[in-house]
């Protein structure tokens, strides 16, 4: 009788130990699912946010080449002085 | 000894199952890992990303006014024409 007690013991820690281990799995999957969709949405961002970059890269490209223009507008009109 | 070497397979059979589990487990604490290096190389890039862009923003800004400052200059100034 003994025994069988022990082996019933046994048993139940076993599968115990297999539940903790199933539950430990579970967690790991579930947080890699998180880890993946937090993943693609910093890409998702990353990519957005250089694309903005770019977008004002050229914007400031268009702005220099406007300073430029200006400049040689303003060299090309002699100053107004007080004798004229 | 029939019931024995049952016994005895059933086992070794438990014991690859557990090994199987043990060896997911393992894998998947890998990835985790991995994912969260690559989730901070992602925070950290989108983070210089939006540090540029802000640099980017205040620069234009400063165009602007530097445009804007050209433009007075430029209307102060008469045209130049043939007869003067």
């Amino acid at each position: 009788l003994v025994d069988m007690e022990e082996k019933q013991i046994h048993g139940v820690e076993r599968q115990h130990k297999a539940e903790v281990i199933l539950q430990e799995l579970r967690l790991l999957k579930e947080k890699v699912d998180h880890l993946e969709d937090q993943k693609s949405q910093y890409e998702r961002r990353l990519k957005a946010t250089k694309a903005e970059l770019s977008d004002l890269q050229q914007l400031l490209l268009s702005k220099n080449a406007e300073i430029d223009s200006l400049h040689t507008q303003l060299l090309a009109r002699p100053l107004s002085t007080e004798t004229s």
